[in-house]
């Protein structure tokens, strides 16, 4: 065995253990969805976390990677290639292709899954199923292309290391059409507009998800650099993410201390997921200084783009999903071209000028471009079709009992089981 | 520090990194079987899953080892060695032997958990234990002697790559021996020899325990190389797992939503084990197509499997292990024998003939022999001398109360403490 | 590429992953102590353990790195250097600078996290966040410069591998301090000074908890290396690593069984991570029968550790963690002097005389002085400034509702509500 050959080995070992780490983040959004939802849905969003993963491993190993990853066409999208059996030479990989599959896979069902939080409580099981094939199948991979693929946006010099844009973004503004599309739960808006908060059920498993997914981000980031040999990038990819993440909590924190006159958990564990989104696009090539000062700041985009959604926008987010995903896959983009320290073209705080900043803008508003419109046509034609929201009375009743037949914690009392019938005080109709 | 040592470096942290993975599976089983059965049980289920990789990793170590890797005689049992303190160098490996080690000893712990699912909820603590060293010091050791230690079916060609007979089947037939010889739960079957459902008290935890040991499963299978270095193959395994894994949950989710009108939830969850079970033997030798297949069929054997467990022999496996561990256990070692795309012997479907799949067929009788026997033995002389099931009393009231004197939830509420007390209605008496 | 650098690569890789795995002990931790206190308390405590993580990343990067590993100052401390610019050439890392940080700033979160279960369910929140700090920024680095930063007690040839007394024992210290200043809970002991068991809510996320701690060890230990090409000392780590938790947790049940006449489930997952403790100083010193030895004799430790602590100090530690933490901290640190295999100077069961002992002792004194010194003034400053207690309506109440305006399980029944208004009998005022 030779050198070169080591070196494969190296990089290949550690781009699968950040794929088993990403894939375990799979988990951790389960466990956030479901700890900030009611009881009654819980396993209905167990079943939407698990099988958007079944179906995106799926559809993107059948069509999904070509389409992201095959022949560049006109810098828009990969040659279709039916199971993965082509060609993949012109990505001048340093591992193997399967290694980068299974990697690239894990990712396309990480955006895949952002979109079961915000329509939380009251999508069809069935309509989901159809949703998740969708995006695993086409508008990520297509978006994917133009960014990772050596599509349009990589010419140009985008840079989005691994991901606010590619997956943070694309699962946000997803979750933003399909909330938007389905409307609220029935109860989160009083008559008069006003927002009313519907509690959780296991505020214990909602932050062991977000103590999942920030240890899966210690794969999704410096794996993303699918090279373990590239010892001081994955080594400060590491220092920037944690500080991102630890920043951006500590900020969350006290705004809403001050705003709520007390620190609130589940926005708090948001912002953690915030700084973690925002720091994800430029983890490469922020200072520990940038990285905290991203982290701060996506602090603050957390807590007013969750109250902006639901005040403003009186878009029902059972678990702030947008605000995570979608304001800070956005922010986190933007501020590569503000940042960036190191690069091809630095950021504007960094004596770059703005044409970095400007290359961000224009990503940002490709893909949102791209997404909304993809997803406001899926979603409406499901609306109309197949239907994309349970009735009333399945929603009242919980969906898992609706959907499933199941209830998901059967040895647990009465309290619950009346909120099972429609109580009109409770649920603020 | 030449080439080789790092070859040698590059293998040992990849095994070790799949063992601190395999090790976490534990974490899996005891979410997956407590989350299916009930809360007076809780802490009991949790205590055996414990404790069967605690004395796991001590006999193990003790004698175990010894017995399955030790210099062969006659093709039948390793050398005893006490303590671990013989040479091995028989056995050519490529990482320092207490790698090797600590890596099978996390295997043997799996095979050990997988019995206490099954026979859940009505087992003696104390015999449980004694079970629990039995299987390892003894019966798995023997078996895996066979198969991994240079036994009699490694030399006839056997190939069961990271133990879909050595673990899952060893672990699913003493499940089905002791779920058998200790009887079905009282209210389990009416009188009318009816099977009731009797649900799990936290179908969240439960599937967080599928998750997790899918993610360990990227230790199990991809660790089971033993080599970082072989980057062709670890990719590969990666890949065919997750596929296999995916296709399984998505027909079981398909023919549970044909038969019972709503996609179940828990016999997806046991979907999901079955295509990552069904695959370990051969995630080596198949293609990614191969792969796929194996999990649409492993996802119709789960669902038959259970439900013929559960109606025809009316055998009472409160989690479905038997129908993933042992069911496919034994259809995924078949299937190396049907889809071999590559190694010393091809499967039937790719021009290999039926050598193969004879081999296979035979190490599959011989090991379900040989557990089937030792089992009956143990479990059988176990029922007549220290008891092998609690009282009904104490059943009733739950293992929690009566063998460790807790209520795991404590601060919750009335349903539960109800079913505390004998209700001939709800328990189908 | 060269060698030297693909060595520095696999020794970059095996610190990072294990650094993952050490962040996720954050995670076992809020899940062990969470599970093992009341609901009304629940979104509280992780809420303690995610915020000392966050807290600990930033202040460890802003100054405790260079306090515990800047350029050293007469043995005592080191070089302050803000944000953590300086040269540490004189650390002869064989990794970069950056992977070294961050393994450091996860094994001080882990020391200051260990305090939240000892001083659980009545601490108020804004004075843990000032605690946090504090340890993070000058306890834990000034004592880890001794020991690992090249100070007096490293030259003297103290032995603490992987931090039994660096992390566990400081932990611990601040954790009896702590709940000795603040006093026992409302309840806890009776007019007679009879101790009042409190069971905790959730015993499986408790569980679940032991387990991802005994899973994240696998990092801590053999990651303590810095180094995967040092292959035969991390397989040794991993083996004698496991060998003394499952010792200790064998033993932990057993003496349990015979003094309660019922194996005990919370004192079990104790000995678990007794065990784990006890070890991490001498892991890489001892031999298997060594580590077998330590983690029995660890298990004695700990059941009667937490019962003076208990029923003699009277100190109420709602988690156990003075006798996980503290006891074995110390009594591991000891173990090194007693079984030291191999190393500079051995044990004295080895042939080495008193020698290591001695040295091991004095370091013990040194580092409990400290900390019990430093921790009284800061609690007592705390007690008597900005308040450290709770008010007793707000702990009868819950810090859930009281100090974050929640209930972390708003789905579930009356039981638990009523126990949020003060009851006499229940509470044993």
């Amino acid at each position: 065995m030779d050198l070169t050959k080591l070196v494969t080995s190296i990089d290949t070992v550690w781009t699968l253990v950040a794929t088993a780490l990403v894939f375990f983040m799979q988990a951790g959004f389960a466990m956030v969805e479901t700890g900030l939802t009611r009881a009654k849905n819980a396993g209905n969003i167990i079943m939407k976390n698990l099988m958007d993963f079944v179906i995106g491993s799926l559809i993107f190993w059948v069509l999904g990677f070509g389409i992201m990853f095959g022949g560049d066409i006109g810098g828009v999208i990969g040659m279709p290639d039916l199971f993965t059996r082509g060609n993949y030479e012109h990505l001048g990989l340093g591992i193997p292709l399967e290694a980068f599959l299974i990697f690239q896979t894990v990712f396309c069902a990480t955006a895949a899954t952002i979109v079961s939080g915000a329509m939380a409580e009251r999508t069809k099981f069935k309509s989901y199923l159809l949703y998740s094939f969708i995006i695993s199948a086409v508008i990520y991979p297509i978006a994917g292309h133009w960014i990772w693929g050596g599509g349009w946006l990589s010419k140009l010099g985008f840079h989005d290391f691994a991901g606010s844009t590619v997956v943070h973004s694309i699962g946000g503004w997803a979750a933003l059409i399909g909330a938007w599309t389905i409307g609220p739960r029935i109860g989160k808006y009083s008559k008069n507009g006003k927002p009313q908060a519907i509690p959780g059920h296991n505020i214990t498993l909602g932050a062991l998800g977000v103590f999942i997914l920030w240890f899966g981000w210690f794969g999704f980031n410096p794996g993303s650099t699918l090279s373990g040999t590239n010892i001081n990038a994955i080594s400060h990819i590491f220092v920037t993410t944690n500080l991102s993440g630890a920043a951006a909590t500590l900020v969350t924190l006290m705004i809403t201390w001050l705003r709520y006159k007390k620190p609130d958990v589940s926005m708090t564990l948001n912002g953690s997921l915030a700084g973690l989104v925002a720091v994800t696009a430029g983890c490469d090539l922020v200072t520990p200084t940038g990285a905290v000062i991203i982290g701060i700041l996506s602090g603050v985009v957390v807590v007013f783009g969750i109250e902006f959604v639901d005040k403003a926008l009186k878009i029902d987010d059972p678990v702030g999903a947008i605000g995570v995903h979608c304001c800070n896959g956005v922010f986190g983009t933007l501020c590569v071209g503000l940042f960036a320290a190191s690069g091809e073209n630095l950021g504007l705080f960094y004596g770059g000028g703005f044409k970095l900043l400007g290359i961000q803008l224009l990503g940002i508003i490709a893909v949102a471009g791209w997404t909304i419109v993809t997803t406001v046509i899926m979603f409406k034609t499901m609306k109309t079709t197949v239907g994309l929201r349970v009735s009333s009375e399945e929603e009242i009743t919980g969906l898992d009992l609706t959907e499933h037949g199941i209830d998901s914690y059967a040895d647990f009392g009465p309290k619950r089981t009346v909120s099972f019938k429609a109580d009109p005080i409770d649920l603020h109709l």
